[in-house]
């Protein structure tokens, strides 16, 4: 008799799971169960369906019940798995049409169940044009609002990825988007400062953004949504994205004895195995490890969805040695209008967390050869361990590209290199392409700088907190004509070629910050300060080119 | 007295020297001495300049000696080093301009006396409008011919970079543009399926491309060149380029007593120290290690040239433990019209000569999520170590992005990754940046796949000779709506979904190829053909979208 195996879920890790399976053991009968009315559908890329960059429905649904059959593939929508007895090696499932209960019998079952929009319990979240977005279908309903109904205002609930990328779509659609956050940053996973240059961008692209603000109720007349109110005010809107944030979508998988872990995640080891045997959890519903850390964590993407489903595929069966995946980075990119920004691996507060000893850099450059039409500057944040001098982490964000040298940090990172290993990296390089001094080398020369000690900066939150302290001055050593153009609050100008002859006006004893547009005089002014006999010195991380706050 | 620093050459890695090098000791006392008119220019961008899209001259030339005045370093403009005496410490140097010659002390010299363009030894090469390409002076006479006297026709000797970036730029410039290239292929340090794959490109782009051809002479009438003669035709032209490749310039270095290696370049020391103490070499005089074998090689690029520069100038006078630069990858990309063409390390051709065992694959797939707007194709080449699984070089072509990937491939290689590591990055992912599956780690994916020998395959150049073997058959899996656009030669068209029905078609003695699109189709063919007892089987690498050939 045929072996069975049972997928739960059909959209990334599912399918692709009962894809590879079946191309491993072509004799295996495989019944992929979804509830949702669309399989393998690209969950991604539903904010640019919202927006109309992607134009029509089809193109997110490629795939469908028939192309899985002719994969000898079972697929069955609107079928709601009910409750797993693992005893018994069967699901009972419920097809949602019909109201028929089915009872499916497996040799091996996949968890792909994904995860859910969390709902804020807020009164008004029954109201018409009150959405989440997770499914086509609420992508469908979204962009019928806009379209067909006239929806003119907007508030986006949540400052993640699916939020902003929503708020820069409804925009696109001629909709003003205002979007609420109740952290004190949108990008959550993201670093403050590089955080508030992207709230600076979408700002400017005519987003309102609220920071630190809690959505208390919403509003409705006949029926429908007018308003949504925060803590500190209403908000006028015909339509509210709810976009806080998703769970593991793991109650199904916990009534069954299968064991939860990080943030109700399904725990999983390196195989994709769960406690119980022949069960296996794959994509959005499973656990992860921090391939840094070492420790458990929840990182939902698709691409790591991908990579556990060939991994559970090719050890229901395992010939020879099973296949793995150790961890993963958290790597993840967003494209926010005219900028783009991206991260691996720790972020500073992260890293701090964790309690290592980390060295940071701020660095603008030019993604591409100056002088060639298109080149555009990205700040390259990286996070470093004083100890080891590994990488820990990255951030980039800028009108350049950022994914690129983002992959190559986290390559480095996941291969355990260290900043002398990036700055020394043979990459690709002509003027249309990159700087002969590529940004992750330049970033990573910057590191191995701080890390000799020949130079000391400050970052830009830490200056910020420090602007009224009397015992500071700030030297601005950039020419008077960009320094009257806008400058670091109260800092003083003195222009890098002029510190000699007025060393006078300096004060020796103060803590002194140097400043530049993007570091490099900075550092010559720091190295010309230093023989002045300034002692307690440190350049601005970064410079003007990535201050997130406002310029005097 | 202050310590004196002699740098010969004033373009990229002689300036970065200098640059550094009074960073690190302001105290030092640096001349650079130059024979050209410009310093520290864009070499790499000089195509761009003839082809105007690089309008300026100003923006290949940013830095002049002014400024490097203002950093405390001297630069002498047509300034030729005629001599070194190491025994004294000193340089001879002969001013252009004045025939003054002159003697520059020096406590510690650099040589950065780059590459020159060879040319070859045929007649009429002095006629006017025949010209090589170099410096800043060589790109405006160039450009000048182009736009003042009208050039209609261009010949191109040589199909490297710079001939073909050429090429493409005079095409821009309405130029007919013919190239010859005596090898059997352009782009010489590429694989031959890439290398035809981009001749094809450029040939669709109206560029007349003749490889396996000797450049005679050139004939001319009233001292202007009107034609090239080839080994097999004449081709008229009002310019000739010549591009046959560069040398090291290291005469000077050679008269002097420094040791030279591979292809005439400066023997250097992983710290960029020559055999004679206090001399040092930088740049595209100095011989690299290949990362990979750990032989002397010789890669002049920009990229390392900068690092070279930043090395030598903190072993001057090294504060702790000397810097390093272990070795190059010989990395490169190639904008050509609307293709890219990258590589890194060692190429099929240079792994089979290093006695490796290796695997190859030939993949594919798009650069970003297929429905998102702009998405493009990429061929992604990999070449893997059968023994260690380590990956040893990449090539990657295609109208997608193929830096990113490069730049991936090149750091999994220098920090001596297996192709399992590389299936499994947690690389960026967005619909704007990449697929789910990035192009990367489904190439990584295939080899695995090879590796355990779940799947064996042909590369287009060994199909490409076997075509009339009449033992063979090739098995063409995808519809018939698109075979018969076109297909393999001798190609038989059996649907993957019919594979089975039609068995009594397939002979099972034969060697047979399993042919698709891409590859994934031909997957489940070999997969189908194999359980029904066909031994000898293939699929084709890369598909039909890879074949450089012609399509039937």
């Amino acid at each position: 008799m045929k072996q069975k195996l049972v997928v739960i879920g059909g959209v990334a890790s599912g399918t692709k799971t009962a894809a590879k399976a079946i191309r491993e053991n072509p004799d295996l009968e495989i019944t992929v169960l979804t509830e949702e009315d669309y399989i393998s559908y690209a969950g991604c890329g539903l904010p640019y369906y919202i927006g109309n960059v992607i134009k029509e429905k089809k193109h997110l649904t490629v795939m469908n019940p028939e192309k899985f059959k002719e994969k000898d593939i079972t697929v069955l929508l609107h079928t709601r798995a009910e409750k797993i007895i693992p005893g018994e090696k069967k699901v009972i499932a419920k097809d949602m049409v019909s109201g028929e209960v089915k009872e499916f019998p497996y040799d091996k079952l996949v968890l792909a169940t994904g995860a859910k929009p969390i709902v804020p319990p807020i009164p008004g979240i029954e109201l018409k044009n009150v959405f989440t977005l997770r499914t086509v279908t609420d992508a469908v309903k979204i962009r019928d609002a806009v379209e067909k109904e006239g929806i003119k205002k907007a508030v986006v609930v949540g400052g993640g990825f699916i939020g902003l990328e929503v708020a820069e779509n409804l925009t696109l659609q001629g909709v003003k988007v205002t979007l609420v956050e109740l952290l004190d940053q949108i990008l959550p996973n993201f670093d403050k400062e590089i955080a508030l240059l992207a709230e600076k961008h979408i700002k400017e692209k005519g987003v309102n953004v609220y920071t630190s603000e809690k959505a208390v109720s919403i509003e409705g007349k006949d029926g429908r949504a007018t308003a949504l109110v925060t803590d500190k005010r209403k908000i006028e809107a015909d339509l509210v994205l709810l976009s806080v944030g998703v769970k593991p979508n793991t109650q199904l998988a916990a009534d069954a004895g299968v064991e939860l872990g990080v943030k109700g995640a399904i725990k999983v080891n390196e195989n994709m195995e769960t406690n119980i045997h022949d069960i296996y959890a794959v994509g959005d519903c499973a656990e992860n490890i921090n391939l840094v850390t070492g420790k458990p964590a929840w990182f939902p993407m698709g691409s790591t969805a991908n990579k556990m489903g060939r991994v559970a595929a090719l050890n229901l069966y395992p010939k020879g040695e099973k296949e793995s995946l150790a961890g993963v980075l958290g790597t993840t990119v967003v494209k926010l209008f005219d900028i783009n920004a991206a991260r691996t691996g720790l972020s500073e507060r992260d890293a701090r967390n964790e309690g290592y000893n980390i060295v940071t850099v701020l660095v603008p450059a030019s993604d591409r050869a100056h002088y060639y039409p298109g080149a555009k500057n990205i700040i390259t944040k990286l996070i470093v361990d004083r100890t080891t001098h590994r990488l820990l982490g990255a951030q980039i964000i800028g009108e350049g590209v950022v994914d690129k040298p983002i992959d190559i940090a986290a390559t480095v990172i996941t291969l355990r290199g260290t900043v002398e290993d990036m700055a020394k990296l043979d990459l690709a390089y002509a003027p249309p392409f990159s700087s002969a001094m590529s940004t992750t080398i330049v970033a990573a020369n910057v590191a191995q700088n701080k890390l000799l000690g020949k130079i000391d900066g400050i970052s830009p939150l830490e200056l910020e907190r420090k602007l009224s302290d009397s015992q500071l001055q700030i030297i601005d050593v950039r020419e008077e004509a960009e320094y009257v153009v806008g400058s670091i609050p109260g800092a003083k100008n003195i222009p890098l070629k002029e510190i000699k002859k007025r060393a006078a006006e300096i004060d020796r004893d103060k803590e002194t910050i140097v400043v530049c547009k993007i570091g490099l005089r900075a550092y010559l002014g720091y190295l010309a300060l230093k023989s002045l006999g300034v002692k307690n010195l440190k350049i601005l991380d970064g410079g003007v080119t990535a201050w997130p706050f406002k310029l005097e």
